[in-house]
């Protein structure tokens, strides 16, 4: 990535993060539903695996709008953290309930990580008057707001119980 | 770390993760005070190194609780990664509202980072019935969502104002 030097290249290295994160979360959830053994855990992963290919389309409908060039992509490092913890966790907790758990606390983890960043790119893009941006990252930050209240629920009402359960 | 089976080991994991999580954060935010120039954020990092520290001890009173071992410490990688992305973007930006305005959208990462997982934890305290963990994990969780309001406050009112204006 080039010196970044006004709004508009920042912009542009933000889409560039959220493309990296997303495209690397894509690799990575087909590995977290199989590891998962709740149903509605699986499928809420496998759910929230189709609005992640959504939001990368999104992204890529953006990138296209603001010309975004082949040097402008990176790797999100923080986003390739975020996965190393939760396949660790994965290794280190048998498959059930608990390991469930903490696959719920790696997933939260990665929707924050999305939240925050997609408001930081949505409050450059309404600076910039991107109109076109700022719907369509609205779209994907209410998918990601949703998606995170649904893994609280699965928590709070099937995955913590059991496992508390099985103490 | 030993191999987690329990809801009670779990727990010692995320506090074990959190931990690390802010030691990280103690070293990161003096460089990211230093590498803003507005005022307001420079103070807000500061007062958020602060509470940081008061946020560990928290989380060491805790650990005394759950008889934390030396050999449950861990390093958290997540952290690690979201805390070199904000150092990336402060080498590719020159000093400034661009740069300011970029250190504000790492932070804001983190912070959410942080509300996710001490949100995991108070819902695994909850579930053990440890009464005081709860309680000092809420009063975290309060601050960090009052640091990330500061933030939005601060990039919405000054930060990218001044970085537009600078285009």
């Amino acid at each position: 990535m080039s010196k970044i030097e006004t709004v508009d290249q920042l912009f542009v290295h933000e889409i560039a993060d959220l493309m990296s994160a997303e495209e690397q979360l894509i690799e990575a959830l087909p590995k977290m539903a199989e590891a998962a053994t709740a149903n509605e855990l699986k499928k809420a992963i496998e759910v929230h695996l189709a609005e992640t290919e959504k939001q990368l389309e999104r992204l890529e409908k953006i990138a296209l709008e603001i010309k975004m060039k082949a040097s402008d992509k990176k790797v999100c490092k923080a986003m390739k953290g975020l996965i190393a913890e939760g396949q660790e966790a994965v290794k280190e907790i048998p498959a059930g309930p608990v390991r469930d758990a903490a696959i719920i606390g790696a997933a939260q983890r990665v929707e924050h990580y999305e939240i925050a960043g997609y408001g930081t790119a949505r409050a450059l893009a309404q600076g910039l008057k991107l109109k076109n941006a700022v719907d369509l990252l609205n779209e994907t930050i209410h998918e990601e707001g949703e998606a995170d209240k649904k893994l609280t629920k699965i928590a709070e009402g099937v995955v913590n119980p059991e496992a508390l359960a099985s103490k």
